[in-house]
Parts: C-alpha cells; structure tokens; sequence
C-alpha cells in the first residue's frame, strides 16, 4: 500500500458506466517524513477523503475495485484510510 | 489509473478471438500540467475515445477486461473515461 | 499492453504440468518507431506467431493464462495478436 | 515476493470496514545481505510480526487479501513469514 | 515470465499456514547470455527444483499461487520450469 496526500480531483463526463458516483482523486505520494515520492496517483475514494488529508492507498485492481462495492470493474487503485499517526521505532 | 492523450490505433487482422471487434488505442501518458510522462500505452477502448482526447487509463487485467464485458481475457489496459477537468489544489 | 518483435524460444522439459504443450516464446519490447526498448520478455504463445514477427503482448496473470484456454494456472506473459499495422496521428 | 525488517506501524481511525482490527506495518526491503533496499513498504500482518523483526512478504491483491481470511477486499501488500535464516549458496 | 538461476533457499518457521511444507527458494534473474540482471528474487518451488540450476519464473499472486495447487494464498512468484535450452534467431 501508499501514503500519500489529497490533492485534487478529476471530472469526466463521458465514462465507464461503474464510474458513475465514485469520486476520483489525485493523490501525492509520500515518504516517511512527508516529502514527496514521485508522481500524483489517480485513485478511487473508499472513505470520503478531503483535499489535503494524509491517505493510505491500495494497489491492483481485484483489491482496489473490491473497495467501492462493485463486482468487477476497471479500477486499480483506492484510496482506503484516513492516516491518523506513523509510529516509527527508534 | 493514468491521465494520458489518444495519439493512435494498433491495427492486427491475426488476433486471439476475444480482441475481435475492439479497438485497441495508442496513448501518450500526461504529467498533471498536460506534459508528457515515459511512452506510449496499448489499451482497449471502452469509451469510444478519440485521437487527441484526454482519457483515464486503468490497468490489471482483471480490472481492465471487465471493462469491456468479457470473461477473462488477455486485456491488461483499458481507456474508461474522457478528462473534462482537473481540479487541483492550491 | 506491450508490442514486442518474436526473438527466439525457450525450451523446458522439466516443467509445470499446464505448461505442457505451451509454446513460450522470447519477444524483444520495441518503441513505436521500431526501435527496441529495454530487455528481451517470456511469453505464452496463443496465435501461432513466429519469430521475426512483430505482436501484441498481454501481461497479468489473469488474463495471461486465460489466453491459452486454461484455468488458473503460472502464466503472466501472452501474445495475442500479430500487429499488421500502427496508426499515428500526425 | 520480497525480504524486510519491520521499522513501525500505520495507525488510521477512519478507515475501511475490512481494515477494521488488521494492523498495518512498515517494513524496509533489505538485499540478501541486510543492507537496505529502496523505500519502506505498508503491508497488513498476518503472522503477528514484530518490529525489528526480518520478514517475508507477499503482493499483489488476490495473493494479499487472502492472507488474512477475508473476501476480496482492497489489501495489496502483506507479511507473511518470520524469516529464520537465508541459506545462499557459494 | 523471467529467467533466472536457483541461488538458495529461505528458511522460516513462524509463516503463513498455507506456507507450510513449501520450499521458498531464492533466484538471481538473468539476461539472456546468461548475465545476471538486477537482485535477487523470492519464489515458491513448483517443480523441484535445486540450486545451480536455470529456471523459468512465473509472477503475479493469482497465477503463482495456482503453480502449487493451492487456494487463494500470499504468494506472488513461482518457480515454473527447468531450462534446457533458449533458442536465439540470429
């Protein structure tokens, strides 16, 4: 799974008919210490994540379109939890 | 899922019997900004996406098959919607 | 999905009992242009492609394996079809 | 699958409903010989590993979920074995 | 599929359940000449095989754990076959 941050959201019209009523957002990944990995995420919301929130994402499309309710479906990634604290050992 | 530009179309006569009657595009993947990111994608089309529309991508083949009402199939990449808009944050 | 150009085969006699009478086949990954790109792939063949041939490969498990007509079985790699053709826009 | 030692713990409240009492760990890669390996992972634990512990763990989202007995559910990543000792060969 | 050379073999007591009585085996993938590529990978042994010699791996959780016989299990890459021979067209 991937930490990341909410950063926005992507409107489509025209789409797969069990697209209709997820949000879709963008995500930036992180690392450990809250700096940014690499490039923005495209992920289904599971949880009702705001822009801004620090989120846990999963990965592979029986996982991720599991998430959401719906027999399968083209969906690859969710974002599944609202991360409240990284407790790291010494 | 993946943000990217319909550049083109791959064209097979001698094919296995579950990719006859799909269309199979080419895309460009796109960073946030609309510049382009790594090479070109082969994806099954599931919106009728047109060449030089924004489109969202999604992969694994479970995910990306069922995009297009198939039992299992070899189908690893799907275009599931056309990009009206990007919100981004400030 | 990946196009790829028919290099070789690989040849086991020790194997998995669904891979009996699979035919797995090396493919050189190439650009749009023609050109290679990174190394050389194993794949179940299920379209009779010979070597030389330009193809189109499918990834994932799921759908690999479906491509040979099998129940789950250790396949990740297809080739799926025999590309006659690619379409670019100007 | 892959080798690491586990450096912490994820903690979310909300979350979801197939989260709900699974613990997610952090886990750095290492190489063979201990160094480490890339970015530290987030995985679900299904053998009640313990910091500092070096483990084994298994992705992909059907491999995953499974892990810990539930139905498909969006878990892409999980620990599944205390590793005692690498036997490599001269 | 990849190609690689069994190196050795991982040893765990506190694992899976659906782990015991498998043997996890340790492989260096390798190029096409026979030259080793990138690190070492982790993966179940489906066909008995030992170390020194050249395999065929197969990956992804739904297609590797299928490789043992087993339900749906944490177990992403498989060992699937014995090389013989990899036959290169000029």
């Amino acid at each position: 799974m991937i930490i990341g941050r909410v950063i926005g959201e992507l409107v489509s019209t025209q789409k797969h008919s069990t697209h209709e009523n997820l949000k879709i957002l963008l995500v930036q990944p992180l690392n450990l210490d809250g700096s940014e990995r690499g490039d923005a995420l495209v992920a289904v919301d599971s949880v009702q994540a705001g822009v801004g929130q620090t989120v846990l994402l999963a990965t592979d499309g029986y996982a991720a379109f599991s998430s959401v309710g719906l027999p399968p479906s083209p969906i690859d990634m969710a974002v599944v939890g609202i991360i409240d604290r990284i407790d790291l050992s010494a």
